[in-house]
């Protein structure tokens, strides 16, 4: 097992982050900005629980102006936060479904922005508010002279640029699912059914190291498989069978997310010809990730590669909508590799690049990698995948 | 291995859901649902990928007023939407920021509602609104005439009571977690760390044929632990520490919820005597678990026992805010086990019984088991925790 980067961050970090959101807000005129998904909480204050799979209970964050941010929290994470460089922090017996923290929000809103002020919240693509609508009704209702508006990409815009501590993590996880995925051809053979072999995938990244193996999904198809975000059936494979594993696995709450493909036994010029395309694809993918060039560029780049071989009537390629995108705390973050994408790229940008065409009718062919910016073009987060597809024997 | 339950659902099973929640809607007059998470859109369709963990795209479901349900998804989604019993489906090429299904979203409520008519959404405890706030503002000012409402508890009160195939799942993955968590003795021991011991837990239960452990939190400490939601640390567990591991492990989509208790090669009495009063407490939640009565009766009767126990001083217990909940497609549902929930049992309700108290300062003992309310009493789902605190020798 490769030593792994330390666990959390230095508080110093937090502090940037935090200081640089209060620039951006000062620029804009906001006076505190309002958090409730889990990236964002974690974000600025390194708050990382499984525990916001149940939905019972909102979480709230708030950014002031100034100085450290304000957790109003259930009383059942006040000690989780609390081994957090976040100080101010104030609970409620959760859950209260008659006043879910709403009240104790406003009053510290009230507090922090005082009667009238301007409150961000993400607001924009890619973005959701967790709390009930009732219960944001009930807070816009107590705060009549507080303008609720959208803070727009200010928190995009920093997350996108990662720490080389962020980066750190990032590599990790790429590094050990690099070498699950090369180990794979002797762990899984014809005759397992696509379940097992999902679950012999999570097992053998689990013994490497990785947290969690929060997304695995794929499948597997005579010749080719017809759809990438399956979960995975009860069918056995057999020779002459395509897969393909796409999987999201965690590492201290930072994702990898790539994917390889493995022929059983034999596989037809076809799908051997639509892997060499999806290869050369993110070959020029790669060759066009430098700073200054633009999300666009990445897509042109891997596009053209693939318009050449896909055949028209069935899309041209790009049938996933785009050709990767940022990577992080989240599966996928901003920006897409699409041809409307004009974020410029930057050092410490993480993004994936992915290829993926209709190469036959019902049958697709997707690459994935995992890359960080440099000043110096790009580097490699994943081992490459093999030029030619594999076959398990 | 036990033989698994069918994956999936007989369409006649989403013909009833949907048909039980359009008798709903004609009682409240409601022309139309519009739902946009994981679990609502499921619960209707089927449509399962863990796919829902990018956040970039939204999905739409829409039950009109008689007839199936109608998907507005990304194209990337079409071909599995395709496999389930929804046979329109209607697809925007995502992502696509500037419209992200918005419009096609609008004009596919006006088609079913027309210009003017009721629209229904989740807006009360325990739900959120997974699409931009922006989007959602645009979605409204296109549809001037249409009233957006709270559907209330319209999907809570379907989704609480579980049918036969669904309490088969949930009893499938209670388990084989409960044979994990037996054999775990032989799996870990003093010298481990909690990262390595949650990773030998997990891989353990993928062995034993469970999907994913998509939740796994807990925490060890000399004497006790003091915090249930944390992820685990890289401290090695020692001689006289009590670990706590509670799980959400899935199958086929649905959820066990529950925990277990281990000390290692020596336990003092006061970590022996709370196991014991929170074996108590659940024993006397069995006890009271009967259709007809509440989850306030429920809540009543373990707190009973864990009052006479608890120090004052440290909260008298409940400490998490509720005794157990609702289980199902979510890891925490509908209802909760606290003094203030009303809510009948009925049979087919899958609930969690979960006391806990704060017996020493810093230090919590929490117990949990899995039960499916029948006509008859309770009907546990989980294999009885040991009735004294198990010793890792």
């Amino acid at each position: 097992m490769p030593s792994q980067p330390p666990r959390g961050f230095p508080e110093a970090e937090f502090r940037a982050r935090c200081e640089a959101a209060q620039r951006k807000m000062a620029d804009r005129g906001l006076g505190a900005l309002l958090l409730t998904t889990e990236p964002e909480v974690r974000y600025f204050t390194g708050y990382l629980t499984q525990f916001w799979q149940s939905p019972t209970r909102p979480w709230f964050l708030i950014i002031p102006k100034s100085g450290k941010p304000v957790a109003v929290i259930p009383t059942i994470g006040a000690e989780c936060m609390g081994r957090t460089w976040i100080e101010d922090i104030r609970t409620w017996a959760s859950p209260q479904p008659n006043d879910e923290g709403v009240s104790l929000l406003a009053e510290t809103l009230r507090e922090l922005l005082g009667e009238a002020g301007r409150l961000g919240l993400p607001m924009g693509p890619e973005t959701h508010l967790r709390m009930p609508l009732n219960d944001f009704a009930a807070l816009k209702a107590a705060l009549p002279g507080i303008r609720f508006e959208d803070s727009g990409g200010l928190l995009s815009s920093l997350r996108m640029v990662k720490s080389e501590s962020e980066i750190a993590k990032i590599t990790h996880v790429c590094g050990l699912v690099s070498g699950v995925f090369e180990q794979l051809p002797e762990i899984i053979s014809s005759g397992m059914t696509e379940a097992e072999i999902f679950r012999s995938f999570k097992r053998a990244c689990l013994a490497s190291g990785v947290d969690d193996v929060s997304y695995l999904v794929g499948g597997a198809g005579p010749g080719g498989y017809g759809d990438i975000i399956s979960p995975p059936s009860e069918r056995a494979v057999s020779a002459g069978d395509v897969l393909i594993l796409d999987t999201g696995a965690l590492y201290d709450g930072y994702f990898c997310d790539f994917d390889r493909n493995y022929a059983f036994e034999r596989a037809d010029d076809a799908v051997r010809n639509a892997y060499r395309v999806a290869y050369e694809a993110t070959e020029a993918g790669l060759e066009a990730a430098k700073p200054g060039a633009t999300c666009r560029d990445l897509f042109q780049a891997m596009q053209g590669v693939l318009a050449k071989a896909a055949p028209p009537e069935l899309g041209a390629g790009g049938e996933v909508g785009r050709l990767g995108h940022g990577l992080g705390m989240q599966l996928t973050e901003w920006p897409s590799n699409t041809a409307w994408d004009e974020t410029e790229l930057k050092p410490g940008m993480v993004l994936t690049l992915e290829p993926g065409y209709a190469f036959a009718p019902g049958k697709v062919m997707v690459h994935e990698e995992n890359l960080v910016i440099r000043e110096t073009g790009p580097q490699l987060l994943t081992r490459r995948a093999p030029s030619e597809l594999p076959i398990i024997r």
